[in-house]
């Protein structure tokens, strides 16, 4: 499926609360939030989708993302089984990473797995970005 | 003043609500909470400092912070004084800053900025913190 990073933002909006993760050299934040109400900007360094919340911003150089992919994993805590999305940058690092929220270790929101299936099955396990029009 | 990372960061709880903000490659995640209730661990990659509220999660790998800076600054919107802090790494790169919050643009808590100057006048504008003991 070809799509840009744009596109399949918008569409992860079915997938209902997430934690996103964004790591520095040193430090990361974690936070919950649904992607939603996204706002766009271009700017120098790059074309940016955006979010504001009440208590969190959101901004994503979608230019910098090459590589985006579903990874299932293990909890470090509670066995139980994890629902990523990352969004890996020209080095295939982690640029940002986004996990199914669950309510209870483990206890996800009737459906929500199913919406993170249905999105891996029409991208893929690992896609890229087309470029933006 | 002679001062570990792990000093510093309990001191901030004196600053009140901040906007924490975490920068990747391609991301920004910038969250408010107050920096309280840190809880530490030592890990292979360094002793981290981490925080757990209901909607984020903060971890600091505090061993990889060099320096830190306190900076005034002019706000993009609203043309009010910022007040940051920059927790700096070892490419003089912002791994971590906390701003204080404003309410209404530029509009503070009272004794908040008072806080930051505090602290300021305490550690200096730049300073280097002293390896954990």
């Amino acid at each position: 499926m070809t799509a840009t990073l744009k596109e399949f933002l918008e569409a992860c909006e079915t997938l209902g609360t997430l934690r996103l993760i964004v790591t520095s050299s040193a430090a990361v934040l974690e936070a919950k939030a649904t992607i939603e109400k996204l706002f766009y900007a271009e700017l120098p360094k790059g074309n940016y989708a955006n979010m504001h919340k009440d208590a969190l911003e959101f901004h994503l150089n979608m230019n910098a993302i090459k590589q985006v992919k579903f990874e299932m994993g293990e909890s470090k805590r509670g066995n139980f089984t994890t629902y990523a999305i990352r969004f890996l940058d020209d080095k295939g690092e982690p640029a940002l990473s986004a996990f199914l929220q669950w309510g209870k270790p483990g206890e996800y929101v009737p459906g929500q797995v199913e919406a993170w299936q249905t999105l891996r099955e029409q991208y893929g396990e690992v896609w890229e970005p087309a470029p933006a029009a």
